[in-house]
């Protein structure tokens, strides 16, 4: 059996018995109930995620996936193809908002080459997973096989399992790879599914002109892709790229070993929203981290019925947004395990005539 | 001079002509203009209350004021009024949800007895400033004399100046008062100004019947007390309580000595809202931490056209929406301090023409 077929088969949904005796813990802490808002929320969560009624919490990881797109020969970005290697080692380097902010969040960032169009052989520090250097341009064809789709999802499935044996119980996504706004547009557009226009936005930072033609791109390469966008993996390997795949991968491997996985801006999301789409069971195991400032995000949140924990306006990408809420996610376990309860600190409970 | 006098004669707007350097920073670094959002707006404010290109960020400090309302005995809140004590107790043993989120965000807890109506001289670790045991019942009279009220302000203007010298330089509010929501509804009522329906929520969790009840106490209260709510210090002595006038006066003496200074949730608001009346300028300093669960939270951001950082339908008090805050504002300071920039990194920049 592959990596690919054990994963999926592995997943199942969480099993809401064990909320009751959550709750009642939740509600045995020395604060009004539900005084805690969506850290409760997230606190139920977490421990159905991890199957237990006082779940630890241990290491905390971000993998940014970096990838290049054959779309982007379409100018569709505001910044250079060159950018995506560029960045890869200022985020070896430690100079990236994710590498700062994930510091500060106490989570470790491990930077994936899954499909960087550079050798990048003399690069110290960096996870070396690369399928291809790079898509095929999706405006004129599939981005990749329907075997390098799989495999590039099962290095995703195979670092969450890694995760797991080492002890990490929050896994974090992020991306680096010029142009990834236009194949998550695509996805959105091919899945969710939404119109072209709500799915596109401006990305790093085009012009209202460029907008237009990047939406005629997306609508291109819908086109040209039309006969492979009927099931998930068909539409990832059509129309997504690399970063995605991994990213999707990751996602379901870490539900396969129940870590939890905070999903980080609209990249991560057409990827979480790939996952989904294959196995509905994963939305118990995600957290969504923030809003993103790209238009379309709020198109899912929309449709799926689901609420971001932060909103921030922010649009990078890199993880940033997953190492911000991972910081959320453990204050609120925290809160749930280190608060006292009304026995232990001798405090009144609220009156029962109110 | 007394202090008080002193302090607010100390407060002056930010020097905004700073703010071309730290843009022209912000923008240097390894990212696309704007994408990190608030982020970006808040290390910038935070440069400019520190009134420096490049703030360090120094200790974080939250103090917790705790005080008892003569209003309690109307039946306003779900909670009897010896859970004020209770709970200080609770957070001087680390026990209380601030006392969590404080560790998780690197922040220190100081709770400070300025109002409780129990003497706790036996308790360790407090910092006493006790004006009185409890203000007086505003749904009848005033809640302290002027004399009084200064004095509280005066508390936490001097506990601001002793941060700053220690090296504090983001400071916190919070607050622990049972009965306090009805208080901080007068004040906004009377100095919003707002309607009695819009400012007075559910506090702790009372029922719809209680609410009205509650509505008719706060009417009462500006009703008594009306001939002292056209100006700030008088409203404050009139309908405030001895924790809103301290929170007031840290978050005054802080903008004195440019520490700019977190605002916890609903109650800690009204005191933000009180300090804005007397000093306008004081805005410069302020961050707002989150959108609290209390209905009448909403019509102060409304008016006064901010916004928080933070919409986590809490509703607690205590410092916990401050600390939660305090995390994104220091991550917000470190990402201007620590990322790289495009120069250093090596990273192309935006295509001109795009």
């Amino acid at each position: 059996m592959t990596t690919f077929t054990q994963v999926l088969g592995r997943i199942s949904p969480v099993d809401t018995t064990l909320a009751a005796t959550v709750q009642a813990h939740l509600d045995n802490l020395t604060k009004p109930r539900g005084s805690l808002g969506r850290l409760e929320e997230i606190a139920l969560r977490y421990c159905l995620a991890r199957d237990a009624t006082q779940p630890e919490m241990g290491k905390k990881v971000i993998y940014t996936f970096a990838a290049d797109h054959g779309v982007a020969a379409e100018g569709v970005s505001a910044f250079p193809p060159e950018v995506t290697v560029q960045m890869v080692k200022n985020m070896l380097g430690g100079g990236a908002a994710v590498n700062v902010l994930a510091r500060q969040a106490g989570a470790e960032v491990r930077v994936v080459d899954i499909g960087v169009n550079s050798p990048l052989d003399d690069v110290a520090g960096l996870l070396r997973q690369k399928i291809a250097p790079g898509t095929g341009n999706i405006a004129r064809g599939p981005a990749m096989t329907g075997a390098q789709c799989r495999q590039a999802m099962e290095v995703g499935m195979e670092l969450a399992a890694q995760a797991a044996d080492e002890g990490v119980t929050l896994l974090g996504t992020g991306e680096m790879g010029i142009g990834n706004t236009t194949p998550s547009a695509a996805l959105f557009a091919a899945l969710l599914p939404c119109a072209v226009e709500a799915a596109t936005g401006l990305g790093t930072g085009i012009t209202p002109e460029r907008l237009a033609h990047k939406q005629q791109i997306v609508r291109r390469a819908l086109e040209a892709n039309a006969q492979d966008l009927t099931d998930p993996i068909g539409a990832l390997s059509a129309v997504g790229g690399f970063e995605i795949a991994g990213i999707c991968g990751l996602i379901l491997g870490a539900a396969a070993r129940r870590v939890p996985t905070v999903v980080d801006g609209f990249i991560s999301t057409a990827a979480a929203l790939t996952a989904w789409k294959l196995c509905p069971e994963v939305m118990d195991y995600l957290f969504f981290s923030h809003l993103s400032a790209e238009a379309g995000h709020r198109q899912f949140f929309a449709q799926m019925g689901v609420l971001p924990l932060l909103d921030l306006q922010m649009r990078l990408g890199e993880g940033t947004g997953a190492a911000l809420a991972m910081f959320m996610i453990e204050a609120a376990v925290k809160t749930y395990r280190e608060m006292a309860t009304f026995d232990t600190a001798g405090v009144a409970r609220k009156e029962s005539s109110s």
